[in-house]
C-alpha cells in the first residue's frame, strides 16, 4: 500500500495513538488503513456412498494438484454460504453444508481456513473454470501425494479417522510456513 | 474506496474477467482491490470458581455495556493468539485459550466472530484503555440486559447450558441486522 484509497494522497507507516502496531496512515486525511487476515471457506463434499469430491486445480498456485473446493470468503455472505458458493464455482456441484470440521491458521500468509462437512446433493457436477477435473474418491483412492495444500490433507486425514470412529469433531491446527524442496 | 492503493490513480467498480462480482479495479494499473470479511476473535475467560470475566466498554459502539474481551484479528497471528491478545489488551488478563466455542456470521457488516473457551490464569486483571471496568460474574450475576453484542449473549447462554450438561460443543449462528428500537 502506497496511496490512500479514500483521497489518493501518499500513506506512511506509523503507530496511531492508542494503538500497538504500525498501520498505513494517510499523510493528508489521516485515515488509518487496517489490514487483516482473510478467510478461506471450503467444503468436504461426501456422496451417499462415502466418496469425497475433489477438484484438480487449473490455476496457480498448485496447478495440476487435487484440492477440496474452497476459496476466499466474500463480503455479504456467511461462512457456510461461501463454502457452498465455492463448491458450485469450482465443481458445478450442489451441497448441503453442515458444521465446521477443520479450522486452520496460516499466520505467515494472514489466512484462516475453514472447511465444513457437506453432503453432495446430486452427481451432476463438472469442472468449473478454475478446475481441470472433478472426481469422487473412495478413501483408498485419495491421491495423498498429489494434494495441493496441507489443510486439505489434514482435514481429509481427520475426516476419515472420525468417520471410522463414528463421531465428527472440530479439528484445529496452526501451520508453519511450508519447507520448500529445492 | 476511490483511489488505487498501489499507484494512486482513480479506481472504478467493474466485474473483472472470470469473476462474478464487481470489484474496485484501478483505471491505470488494473490492480483488483478485493474486499473481504474481517474476523473478530475473543475469549470466554473462566476463573477456577466458575465465574466469567466481562469488560465494560469505554468506547463506541456500545459504550457502557458489558462484553467478552474480543476484537479484530491482526495479520501474523492465529485465532487463539488474537483471542489471548484481545483479553490482555482489554482486561490486562492472562488466559489459556482452548477450543473454538462460538462461530457467528454477521454478513450485513462483513464479519465473522469466533469466541474461544478460555481459562483465566490469575486475578491480576484491570481495565485496559478500551474498558471502564473488568469484573468476574457468576452465571446468576450476568447483566443480560446490559450486554453489548448479540454474539456475546448467545455465546454466554450456550456456555452456561453446555457447562450444566457437562459437555462443551461448537455453537454457530447467522445473525440478521439488529432491529433498532426507538
Amino acid at each position: 500500500m502506497r496511496y490512500c484509497a479514500d483521497c489518493g494522497a501518499p500513506v506512511e507507516l506509523r503507530t496511531p495513538q492508542d494503538d500497538h502496531r504500525e498501520r498505513y496512515v494517510c499523510t493528508s486525511c489521516d485515515t488509518i488503513h487496517y489490514q487483516n487476515p482473510k478467510i478461506i471457506v471450503g467444503a468436504i463434499p461426501e456422496w451417499e456412498d462415502g466418496r469425497i469430491l475433489l477438484c484438480l486445480r487449473a490455476i496457480e498456485p498448485r496447478h495440476g494438484l487435487w484440492t477440496l473446493p474452497a476459496g476466499f470468503m466474500e463480503n455479504g455472505e456467511t461462512t457456510a454460504e461461501g463454502a457452498a458458493r465455492e463448491t458450485l464455482e469450482e465443481a458445478n456441484a450442489r451441497v448441503a453444508i453442515h458444521e465446521l470440521f477443520g479450522l486452520y491458521n496460516l499466520p505467515y500468509i494472514n489466512q484462516v481456513q475453514m472447511l465444513f462437512r457437506a453432503t453432495l446433493l446430486d452427481l451432476d457436477f463438472s469442472p468449473g473454470v478454475e478446475s481441470l477435473d472433478v472426481k469422487l474418491f473412495k478413501e483408498e483412492e485419495i491421491p495423498w501425494e498429489q494434494l495441493a495444500f496441507r489443510p486439505v490433507r489434514y482435514a481429509l486425514e481427520s475426516y476419515f479417522a472420525d468417520r471410522k470412529a463414528g463421531e465428527f469433531k472440530l479439528h484445529s491446527g496452526d501451520l508453519e510456513p511450508p519447507v520448500r524442496k529445492g
